[in-house]
């Protein structure tokens, strides 16, 4: 059973459609990590998500992030670079855990109002989470939370 | 399409029934911690792992892990106490990736051909692994990996 809200006389229940562990490499690590979840668990790869800077810059396009399936199961795996508003976050917390919803102004408030920090707040995403609306939120025992949904307005061939 | 080996002639497929992410916390803060994603995550509690040890010596049993359910999906949060041989991981990794499967010997074997390293040999589990074999591997990169599937052997009732 999910546990419900009542806001404003309304009954609200709270529900996520995915869970993702994210896990931040030191770049360009995520690519011999990603080569190394396939040969050791059969990872599947889903899509990957190209740095558009350094699309540019070089000549082989550097890896983002790359969506992995083992058996049922979803993983992402991503490059953090140095130039990156993240790049201190690889020290401190390597798995990011990434949570789906189709409502997330609620979600993002059932949390805060439960005791997360709002670290970065409900904004076009970037890297894996292009064509979603992302937050992050640090819960209060040092874990990062991304709370996404995808985005309604994005006109479609945009992204 | 999973990925196949090919083992003495013998095509094998390896697959993954369960995919849990365990947040390890400094005890006794999981008891806090899995209130927190009650309230922030409407998780709902699926069982509860006391301390043997401490269960004899207190009045009040400490919990050693709790499974929650996020909608679809399963998280561990587990306390780490000071005796125990896992207190220095919470420092170093506080989420450990716990992959459940049918064949643990072919999935840590293939796994250490890809490249990781053995931390725990194959074993009874203890905690929320109770009931099932398990062995922790180190990748490449730093994560940690359980791998575990159910003790074929056990006694009913036994656990």
């Amino acid at each position: 059973m999910a546990e419900s809200d009542v806001q404003n006389g309304v009954e609200k229940t709270l529900s996520f459609k995915a869970f993702k562990p994210q896990l931040l490499l030191q770049a360009p690590k995520a690519t011999d990590a990603v080569d190394f979840y396939k040969a050791a668990f059969a990872a599947e790869e889903l899509n990957r998500t190209l740095h558009s800077k350094r699309k540019a810059e070089q000549e082989t396009p550097a890896i983002l992030s790359v969506e992995l399936r083992v058996s049922d199961f979803s993983l992402l795996v991503s490059n953090v670079f140095d130039d990156s508003a993240s790049a201190e976050k690889v020290a401190e917390s390597r798995v990011v855990l990434f949570l789906e919803t189709e409502d997330i102004e609620a979600a993002v408030s059932k949390a805060v109002s439960a005791g997360a920090v709002v670290e970065s707040k409900i904004a076009e995403g970037d890297g894996p989470y292009v064509g979603n609306r992302v937050a992050k939120l640090k819960d209060p025992f040092g874990f990062t939370w991304l709370i996404g949904t995808p985005a309604k307005e994005s006109p479609v061939g945009e992204v």
